[in-house]
Order: C-alpha cells, then sequence, then structure tokens
C-alpha cells in the first residue's frame, strides 16, 4: 500500500455528483490527485496509460460540468476511461483492470450506467452520440432526462470514415451536440493524413495566451445568463475561433484550440457551450498523451499500452519471452521477400508497431503506407496497388478487418486481386476482451469464392505462409496467425511455398482423427499426449487452408476413422462448417461418421488470459481430450462456462 | 432499326485513339451522337439511364484529352458508365447490357481493358485511384506505362466515408491524382448531408460565365507549353478557384466548379490539369442527371434506373405485377407498427425508394433518417438510437450491409442493442448481377452472440417478422427478403409476432425432409408437386430463424428420416451450416442421416434474371428435385453451370 499515493480530495468522490461541491480550485488538486491515483492503478495491473493521462482534466471537467448519467459522455475507443471510471464509482476495483471477472479496459454498458456505449474499436462516438441526441429530441428515454449527448474522440480517430460520415449527417440534422476533439497528435502511432495536417496548422495558429485570457472573458460573461449576455457569449465564441473552417463547412461551431490540461479554461468553455450551444459544436481541445507522468511522457507511443511497472522508475516489468512474437516472425519473413520481389509493399491501418510492419517502413518507406485508422480504404487502395502491378500484404488484425469487409468482397474478391492480407490477433485476445476478439474473419473470407484462406499452427508454418502469400498472383489470399509468442519450434531454412489446398499429417493414429485449423494444434497435441497414457492414439492433422479444403486429406481421415473431430479459433461458419459441406455433399454422412466441430461458443468472452478465455471456450487440452473421449463413448466433457445460444 | 440514331462520327470510333483525329467542334457533335445512341441502347435494354446521360460530354472530354487505357479512368460506383463502354470497343454490345452473357451494366475488368477498376457499390474510387498513383510512381506496371489515375466521383458518393479517408490519406502522400467531382446534386434519391450543402455552397458562389471566359482563357494559355505559359496557367487556375477550401485543407488542389456539359470548358480544364498537375487535384464540373432527354430530366429520379422505354415519349415498358413487391411489404408493414410505438423510427443509407421507406418519411419525418451513402455510421447511428430508448429499423440492402459489419459486431451485437435489420435484396438479384448480390449476411451475422437472424418465405411470412422484430426489444434482430415480387399469398389480417426460434411444418411427407430457409421454399414446394407424380412426397419445413435454431424441430426432422436436406439464399456459413454443427453436435451424424445443405455456390454469378442465376447456382425446383431423387439413390443431378472451387 505504500505505493498509494494521497488522494483527501478524489476519496470524496464516489460518483460524479459529488464534485458539484468542489470550488474549481478544488478540482485542480482534484485533477492531480486523479492522475496519481491512475498511474498507481496502472503500475499494478498494466493497460492503456498515456491515453488517460492526457484526459484527466477533461475527464474532471466534464463530470464537474456535465450531469452523468443524464448527460452521456462518449469515449471513443476509451482506452482513455480509467480516469473516467474512478470517478464514476468504480476506483474500488480499479486494481481489477483488463483481468479475469475485473473492470474492463474500456467502457461497457453492462458495467455501469456512466458507460452509455461502450467502445474499443475507434471513431464509433460521434454516431452513438447523434443518436442518443436524436432520442432525446425525439423523447426516447424519458426515464433518464433530457440530457447532452457528449462525443469525445482523439485526432487519430479523425482518419476514420465514420468519424467523417458522422459529422455530415450531423452537420444536417442541426441537432445540439457536442464532440470533444482530444487533439494529442497521436493516436496509438503518430497520426498519418492530411486532416492531421490541417488539425496541427490550427494549433500552430493559435497561441494559448490568447485562448486564455479569451476563455476567463468567457466566465466574466456568464452570469447572469439571461439578460444580454446570450449574444455577448456568442460573440465571445466566435472570437475565440481563430479556424476550423473545415467544421464549419460541415455544419458544426468550432471552438477553440483550447488547451486541455488547463482547467480553468475547460471550465469556462465547457460551461458556457453547456448553457449556450444549440447545433452540433465540436471542442478543439490540444492535450498531451501521458501527461504528467514522464516515464510516459518519454516514450515514443507515450506510454500507450504498458504492462505494470515500477511508478518511481517507470521501468516494465517484462515477461520473459521464450519465442518470437507471430507478429515478428510476419514482419521479418515480409522484410525478405520484399528484398527479392520490389512490387511488395505493405499496407497498415494506423498499426505500424502493431502489425510489425514498423521495420518495413523503416527498410522500405516508399513501399509501405500506413493509411491511418481507414480499415476501407486500406483494403481498396491495396486493391488499386495490385491492380496496378504491385503485389501488397494488407496487415490488420481480424477485428479490425472487419471494418473493411464489403471491400474485401467488393473491391478484392469478385475482381480476384492478388491482395495478401496478413490477419494477426486471430481467435481470442486476452486483455482487451472481446470487442478484439477476431472470431469471424474464417467465417466471412472462406466463403468467398476465389479466396485462399490459411491459418498457421506454428509459427515455422507462419513463414510457409508468408512464403505462399508472396508467390500466390493469381488472386487474393489471407492467413491469419494469433496474438502473442510462438510455441518456439525450431525455425526452417529454406522456405518454400505450400501447395494450394494442401494440409499435413502430424500423426497417424487410429479411431479417432482431429484436423486442427491454426494454433489449436498444440493443444491437440497436448491432448493427445494425455491420451497417450490410457492407450489412444488419434490422428492429427494440420489442414493448414480453410480454402481451398484438402478434400483428398479430409475424406481419407473420414474413411479410416470412426471419428473426425475439427478445431479451429473461430465461430461456427467457418473451417468446420466448410469441411460438414464436404462431408454432406460427398455423402460421407449418409453411413455414419462420428463427426464433431470444435469451434469459439455462441458467447462475447469477457477479458482474461487467453488461456483462461479458452477455457471458457471449451477449446484447450484438456476439452479437447474430453471431445475425443466423449465421442469414443467415455463422456467426461467438461462444460462450457455458459450454455449456447 | 429505326430506333438508332444517325452517328456518322461515332460509327468512325471503334476505340478511343480514334477520337485523337477529331476537332474540339467534332467533339462536341461526338457527344451529341453519344448521347443518342445511349438513349437508343437503354431504351432496347432497360438500366440505369440518368447517370450516364449526365457524364456524355465528360467521358468524350476525357476520353479525347486523355490515353486510356494507359490512363486509368475510374468510374466510381460506375451506372454511368454506358457512354464510357460505346467509346470503348463495346458499342456493338452495349445492347446486350444487363442481360445474361451480355454486358454489365457495370465497369468490369474482366471485360475490357478500359476498365482497370470495376465498380458498382460507391464510393472505392479515389482509393483504388490512388494504388494506381502509387502503382505507377514504384514502376509497378511498367507494361501499361506510367499513366494517369482519374477517379470520377458523384456527389452523392462524397457522403461516404470512405472517399474522405482516401483524400486524406491522397493530401498526405502527395502523389499527381485527378478526381473529378461529377456533381449533379443527385445520388439516387437527392443526397443528403453537410457535404452535400457545402457543395451547394460552392456551386451558387460561382456562376458559370465567368469561368467559361477564364476557361477560354486557359486555352489562349496553353499553346505553346513550355515557355512562360507554366506559370500563367498555373495563375489562371488559382483565379478559377472560387471556393473548395475544405478540399484544399485535406491537400487537394481545388478547380471549379465548372461546367459540366461545356466541351469548350471541359478540354481546357482538362488539358491544363494534364499538362500542369503535380499533386491530387480535384475538378468540380457541375453536371445534370439526365441532361438532353426531357423524360429523363423531368423525372422525380432523373432518369436514374428505367425499365425498357419508348424513345419518343419515355414511356417505361412495366411487367404486369401480380403480387406486391417485398420491399413494398416491409414499407407499409413498418407504417403499421410506426403508428402504433412511437419509438419506431427508422434508418436508411440514402436508399429511401429502394429500401421503401420513402412512405415512412413522409408520414414520420422527425423519425426517419437518411444518413446518406454511410452505412458504417448508419449502423452505429441506429446503435445510438436504440441506447437512447428508441427502436430503430435499419433499412439496408444485403450486400450494402458489409459495409456496416464492423459497427453490426462492435456496436450493435456485442451491447445486444435492439436494432432490427431489413435486409432487402437477400439473394441473387438479376441484372445488377454479382456485385449486388446478397449471398453472404446469413453467414456474417448468424455467428454473432445474441443476434436473432430469421428469413421470409413468403410476402405474409415478411410481415409476421416485421411485427416479430417490432416486439423484439432484448437485442438484435436482423429478417431478410429477396428482390422483387412476392408470391401473391393472402395476407394475414391479425398479425402475431413469431415465437423466436420456431419453425413451421408446411406438409408431412416421408423419407426425406426439406428444411427451407427464405423463399427457396416456393421452389421447394415446386419441387414437390414434380416429385409426387413419382410417388415421393418429402417432408417439407420452414425454418423461419437461422438464429436460433429450431432444435426441436431439426432433431426430430433428423430422427424420423433417411435424409435431411436445407436449402437457403446464401453462400455456405450460414443456415446449413448452423444446422450440421447441431447435427453433430448432437451425434445425429453418428449412425448415419442423408444430409445435404444446398447453397449458393462457390463462384460469383454474373448477372441474368434471378431465375436463371438460380439456375447457375443449381437452386431452381428441378435441381432441388434432382437432390431429392439423388440422395434416394435416383442420380439425375444435373451439372451446375462452373464446378466448385
Amino acid at each position: 500500500m505504500t505505493n498509494r499515493p494521497e488522494t483527501p480530495l478524489l476519496d470524496q468522490v464516489k460518483v460524479p455528483a459529488d464534485m458539484k461541491r468542489l470550488s474549481d480550485a478544488e478540482l485542480v488538486r482534484l485533477a492531480d490527485e486523479l492522475r496519481a491515483e491512475t498511474i498507481s492503478a496502472v503500475s499494478e495491473t498494466g493497460g492503456h496509460l498515456g491515453a488517460g493521462l492526457g484526459v484527466v482534466e477533461l475527464t474532471v471537467a466534464l463530470h464537474a460540468v456535465f450531469d452523468a448519467p443524464k448527460d452521456r459522455i462518449i469515449w471513443d475507443v476509451s482506452h482513455q476511461c480509467y480516469p473516467h471510471k474512478i470517478l464514476t464509482g468504480r476506483r474500488d476495483r480499479i486494481r481489477t483492470l483488463r483481468t479475469k471477472g475485473g473492470l474492463s479496459g474500456f467502457t461497457k454498458r453492462s458495467e455501469s450506467p456512466y458507460d452509455p456505449f461502450g467502445a474499443a474499436h475507434s471513431s464509433t462516438s460521434i454516431s452513438a452520440a447523434l443518436g442518443f441526441a436524436v432520442a432525446r429530441d425525439l423523447g426516447g428515454a424519458p426515464e433518464h432526462g433530457l440530457g447532452d449527448a457528449i462525443a469525445v474522440i482523439g485526432d487519430g480517430a479523425m482518419s476514420a470514415g465514420m468519424a467523417y460520415e458522422a459529422m455530415n449527417n450531423a452537420g444536417h440534422l442541426k441537432k445540439r451536440l457536442i464532440v470533444i476533439l482530444n487533439d494529442n497528435e497521436m493516436s496509438i502511432a503518430p497520426p498519418v493524413g492530411a486532416m492531421s495536417a490541417y488539425l496541427s496548422k490550427l494549433y500552430a495558429g493559435a497561441p494559448f495566451q490568447e485562448l486564455k485570457a479569451a476563455a476567463k472573458g468567457a466566465v466574466s460573461f456568464l452570469p447572469p445568463p439571461l439578460r444580454e449576455g446570450a449574444h455577448r457569449a456568442k460573440e465571445m465564441l466566435k472570437h475565440m475561433t481563430v479556424g476550423g473552417t473545415l467544421f464549419e463547412e460541415l455544419g458544426f461551431s468550432y471552438l477553440g484550440p483550447i488547451d486541455g490540461h488547463d482547467m480553468e479554461q475547460l471550465l469556462a468553455v465547457l460551461r458556457t457551450v453547456k448553457s449556450r450551444a444549440t447545433g452540433p459544436i465540436l471542442i478543439h481541445a490540444i492535450t498531451k498523451k501521458g501527461k504528467g507522468y514522464a516515464p510516459a511522457e518519454e516514450a515514443s507511443d507515450k506510454g500507450h499500452a504498458t504492462a505494470k511497472f515500477d511508478m518511481v522508475t517507470g521501468k516494465q516489468a517484462k515477461a520473459k519471452s521464450n519465442a518470437p512474437s507471430y507478429t515478428s516472425v510476419f514482419a521479418n519473413a515480409l522484410l525478405d521477400h520484399a528484398a527479392k520481389d520490389s512490387r511488395i509493399c505493405a499496407v497498415t491501418a494506423a498499426m505500424p508497431d502493431g502489425t510489425g510492419l514498423s521495420k518495413f517502413m523503416e527498410r522500405y518507406a516508399s513501399r509501405c503506407f500506413d493509411v491511418g485508422i481507414a480499415e476501407q480504404h486500406a483494403v481498396t487502395f491495396a486493391a488499386g496497388l495490385a491492380a496496378g502491378g504491385l503485389r501488397p500484404f494488407c496487415a490488420l488484425y481480424s477485428t479490425f478487418l472487419q471494418r473493411g469487409y464489403d471491400q474485401v468482397v467488393h473491391d478484392v474478391a469478385i475482381q480476384r486481386l492478388p491482395v495478401r492480407f496478413a490477419i494477426d490477433r486471430a481467435g481470442l485476445v486476452g486483455a482487451d476482451g472481446s470487442t478484439h476478439a477476431g472470431s469471424f474473419d474464417v467465417a466471412f473470407l472462406a466463403n468467398l469464392p476465389g479466396f485462399v484462406v490459411m491459418a498457421a499452427s506454428d509459427e515455422a508454418e507462419l513463414i510457409r505462409m508468408v512464403a505462399t502469400a508472396a508467390a500466390h498472383d493469381s488472386g487474393p489470399i489471407a492467413f491469419r496467425f494469433p496474438r502473442g509468442e510462438g510455441v518456439g519450434v525450431e525455425m526452417p531454412n529454406d522456405v518454400k511455398p505450400l501447395e494450394i489446398g494442401k494440409g499435413r499429417m502430424i500423426q497417424e493414429g487410429k479411431g479417432v482423427a482431429i484436423l486442427s485449423f491454426g494454433t489449436r494444434l498444440q493443444e491437440v497435441m497436448l491432448a493427445c499426449e494425455a491420451l497417450q497414457a490410457r492407450g489412444i492414439t488419434p490422428t492429427v492433422a494440420d489442414a493448414r487452408f480453410a480454402k481451398p479444403l484438402d478434400r483428398d486429406l479430409i475424406l481419407r481421415l473420414a474413411e479410416t476413422h470412426d471419428a473426425l473431430i475439427t478445431v479451429e479459433e473461430g465461430a461456427v461458419g467457418g473451417f468446420g462448417s466448410h469441411v460438414a459441406q464436404l462431408l454432406g455433399d460427398e455423402g460421407v454422412f449418409d453411413h455414419g461418421l462420428k463427426y464433431r466441430s470444435m469451434v469459439l461458443p455462441d458467447i462475447f468472452i469477457d477479458q482474461a488470459s487467453p488461456k483462461d478465455m479458452y477455457d471458457v471456450a471449451g477449446m484447450n487440452a484438456e476439452h479437447i481430450e474430453a471431445k475425443v473421449l466423449n465421442v469414443m463413448g467415455v463422456d467426461v466433457l467438461p462444460a462450457r462456462a455458459e450454455s449456447r445460444n
């Protein structure tokens, strides 16, 4: 407990309403305490630090001025929500962040009424807030009163088209709506794109000093609000606007830029907006990611995500690494191919580090494209590159590929363009929880005509699949791999492309055949070890391809075994479903086959370690072992954590 | 042939290179002939008329100034591409548009080298063009030369986020790139949103007269290009710019607005741009949808899509209607519920007519939202409305729902919000071809935890499903229905919500059970009639729900029959896959079941009538009949049009 800061004011705040008693000077001190508490908590739990530290003052000011939960504060992406959670009745659990059974690392409707709209993917907040604003004006939820709808969105998130779509619609509908642009000139990586340059220009044109004076002016104008103040406050707001034409052209009033760490200014501006705003307004606040904690401020990623750390030194407790991460294996393999084939280029959507492409960017700057948080464009841009004769690798997390799904269908698959999709974070991902699970990609890709869909069972396989993708010029191809470390297998030297649509035998056994797709193969082998003790030796194969299927292998396994079990890190509709379709078409079920398909269960699984999440999913070695025994008539199948459907 | 216009100049143009011989005055006449030929062709074929007529001059000017296919002209959405097809070697087949074996109604890479990037969904062109520009600058396709990349995009398409994502990236990369904003103040419906208002403002601020003079000035500056012309042309361009700050702030040079029907102006501007442009440039051309054909100009949709028509009167040949369309049945049913429940509201993405919501918009203007072509926002906005206490119906075509997939997962499903998805154009859609097929929605929705997924087997069922959705407050629900007319069944009066997850028996038979999901039920019944003649009476059930499955019904059918056949208008991974998963889990296959799943085949099917497309798919009555006979050991299964995988 020596780690815990002194927080006399924060101790009095159980819910935001408690802040109404505090003076503005006390709110400044409260922010300091909140910052210290946030650092202390994340030092114990790990998690997203920099983003939260950047909005400490904003969080305090918002809760001091507005009345949550009647007023809806919607945090975009919401990895900056820890200070908000501390102020909204969750301080007692803040040191359980991102752990099994603990607080989510993101806002979550089921967790608190102060989280009106959950998030984890970027750029949804303006759309959601507009929905609340319209619902309010239509009297949708009278039980909650007629509160304000406030979106807090980062500058990085403004590169996503859906933020623009929402602003375009909001400017048209003209409802009262407050958007706070939290401009820290960082998303996860430094933001890219013309919008980012534009925001910097706005910022550069407006020194804070003048604004501070203007904001102080605002305060003096405010009371009494009902005399001639309205007109004059409006004039004052006009004078605060030194740029922002772009937002104004989209129908928003633009206010800023203001210093997002100056409590006095924040309070003045938010109070003015609260009392005066009619249509949509955008407040441009300049903040500093990692603010107030030197190790974060000085880090290149501004303390974006951190392991547990020492509060004094900022030194992170790094887990000992046994094997290279799948991400780095992919990235290094791609570099090798890029050296040999100048047509190879790479596309990332604001994740150069997360996808491992930062090395590629260093080495081949002209062939690597960070398009910002813009997956729709990323996919079609890659399609254009491919149509223009290049061979793009589009590296995305499985869950974010969902953002570009129509583009995958319409621009890549229908045109059979040789875009190579490197799908990271496939399957369950751990602390980021259900919003980041890569559960659906096999189902939504493998039914696209002409697509090749692979999953790596270990890091050596991943290298082979990168080679296979690099050599596949006749159409689209995708390979998926999980978050985290490989299994430590020896790396092959002379890597040849795989034969498209051919799996591999892992072990010959009898009775039961297990056909694995992806890294569950490791769990399958553990299950086999345990079964060995009972004298049971299943046959094991690694499918490698969900599409095209290895028809010969599958039919041979079905023919020569009593039971066939497929295993995959994905939802129903994917690999197992394609196998079942084949078996049905071929009449294999006609005369009986004990066929089981182990897929992710029909629930969204909350954050925990990947191992624990796969326990909930019923997809670890013991569950595979039990499934084998069960299909052999030995009923020891453990129940899944929740029933299905 | 009396219908055919005189086209002496057009007759000389086999490919765009032939236009290089023509004088500017002849190009004006060529445009007139091209317009007449377009009207004549579409009068015979039906199809998209207004959009093409609006770009006749632009099409001629582009091909006169630029050098396709070395220069890549990318038509956004591409329903305006008929004049382009006529000029690019496809005039001899232009009267086969949108028919089986004929020309596609859209650009298509496989159809012509003059179609460098196919389209049919909106707003992809800037991303694709940027890909070509980058590939060119990296030397990606030397065999095609180092041509220009030109995107022609409508103002309606500018409401989509991906257009903004692409501009944001293009402004950042600073490659030479030409975007022509074809502003006709119409997408399919009048465009909505702040961007549209902004464009109108630009247009209002700039009378053409001055611009015409300026453009004429441009011509005089041009030759000789290498003297002091460069500087002066640049100055001239600057003066033509009377607005467009928004685009300039995104890093584009803005040029316009210009009169998109004034050939002299178009040629001058395009020539200047061709010789002078360095970075990304946006040319704002004002055009008139339906231009030059009075019946189109006067129509409310400006002749957007038309049946075959009489060239003189413009009167369309309307097919006799036997039953109301599914779309109108949905729309009317929704109106009934909206009258009873004020929480019900409706969201469309630029398709008020296509989705039938225009009536809703008339009756309940404040509760109906056309958000523009912006499916990502549409879905999350609906989620916000639901979280705010309303009960939104989000009406989208199946193929366009793909644009909002991540939002369905992240904002609706994970939060279990009561958004109701009315999915129109499910299954194969006919003349619009593969880009508009609604093939994947069941696969990508039914594996989302907590979702309810229904398909209507006829229009009476659709009414029941609208009632079911209207009553379902505990989470998301979707119902799908096809394009076109219902089957003419009697409409129920007192409609009750269906029991969630319960199918219905259609007929009791023996031996073979057919479990149908969606409107293939009609074909199933036709197949049963034919089988009756052979003394075979299959059991038939209508599943109604792909999720949750009617477990009892399915297991009972499996238990009491030798064979079970599922039929659905969707790709593998959907309904049949969920049924197979259940049968596997329950051990039904262990002792043998002739299980077959009839799904859309693994090919993208080209345009034809829906009936012909389902023939290619092998999913009409005769195929179902054959499947039943086959599973009974009578092998008369007709081959599908193409082999699978």
